[in-house]
């Protein structure tokens, strides 16, 4: 049986400023769980219609319309966990780091989080304006990579004027990608679904890539923010 | 002022039985809308807050409370047009072919045809299962872009045993295709978002090819079909 103030609890780790302020955030499902639990992730509270056998004082085996009561989705699975949100590690300067400007899809960032697990991208930084990495929508769409990807929500154009790294910046007009020489380390940043880089964070680009357009040169507008960022990751792995 | 007949007629081409009946489908959005209107898609009817000053005989001006009563969206734009469901284009075999082998979720869908149209493949072809794409979620996916991509539904096996051209697979365990000759024409067949290509499909693929993965070779599992399409289209056309 849950409590009023269980539910309650749960219910507002909805909302951005509530998993701020208590630290922690929400996993539906066994395998992204699973996948959480043998991860660094440390587990608060678990909810399941079927035990998980792990320490008892964090299970609670419920019932499904209990279940109904604490879930973020439509067709609830058989368990929610909320788990405390980690403390970002440093960034690791040696490697290839992808920053984004203001990304506001869930589905997009999570995409995103699962493409940087993919090609080995060990650091996601994100300014604050970029969606909530433990919004429920985004990890939905991460698959449980979200434990193997370390996300920074950090001032942008401060980040970038002190990493002292060559960085691209993906733009409608860039150099062609695909005879841009892409150095090992470095910062790729991808810009907002709508309006791209922003001005601010333009002027730290030092290179501009394009995916090139092969189809209507006229009629096809730009590539969707996630599927750019798996060409042009790809790109940077490629040939390493 | 709609007729109930008018509401019925729209709403009834949210279920794809009636878009295959009525041989229409719904497009909403003042630019999508305006994309189509310039392609070889017949416009049926327009309902619309603000006129587009068309033919008079398939503008009809309607409330915003009436645009509710048809929208398939949650907070409805201000038009909505209904467009013939054109007949596809005989399928060019000089040229690179996307296949799509059971495709289900309308979103992947939508992006895909909007790859297609970045990188100029003129032929998507789809298994009789996969997702519609007059389907409205696959519509909002492709921001206008199925007007210049070519879709037909086929019985995938027979096309392929047909069509007498290299077979390439996306498959886990193929050969890393940054290192794979591709060919400026034949067929790539991506599969399924949970089972991948199918095992009869798989009896037809000439060449299996995979992308690297570069992060934690025990973790992560896939990368999801919409984004394993951009890098393989990616990789088709780069050296092209």
């Amino acid at each position: 049986m849950l409590s009023k103030n269980q539910i309650k609890f749960i219910n507002r780790l909805g909302q951005k400023k509530f998993r701020f302020k208590d630290g922690c955030f929400v996993v539906e499902g066994i395998k992204t769980i699973n996948e959480l639990l043998q991860s660094h992730f440390e587990l608060y509270q678990l909810y399941t219609t079927e035990s998980f056998n792990i320490d008892a004082k964090t299970e609670n085996l419920i019932s499904d319309s209990d279940l109904k009561r604490i879930s973020f989705l439509k067709t609830p699975n058989t368990a929610l966990a909320v788990f405390k949100i980690p403390k970002p590690k440093p960034i690791g300067f040696e490697n290839l780091i992808l920053a984004l400007d203001d990304v506001r899809d869930p589905g997009n960032l999570g995409t995103i989080i699962r493409l940087c697990d993919w090609f080995g991208v060990k650091d996601l930084v994100c300014s604050k304006q970029t969606v909530d990495c433990y919004n429920p929508k985004v990890l939905q769409a991460t698959m449980g990579s979200i434990s193997r990807v370390n996300i920074n929500y950090v001032d942008l154009d401060l980040f970038l004027e002190q990493a002292q790294l060559p960085v691209f910046g993906a733009f409608m007009n860039g150099e062609n990608v695909y005879k841009t020489v892409l150095p090992k380390k470095g910062i790729l940043v991808m810009g907002n679904e709508a309006n791209g880089i922003s001005k601010t964070i333009a002027e730290r680009v030092t290179a501009r890539v394009a995916i090139p357009r092969f189809g209507d040169l006229q009629a096809t507008e730009s590539l969707n923010v996630a599927t750019a960022t798996a060409v042009l990751l790809s790109e940077f792995k490629r040939n390493v």
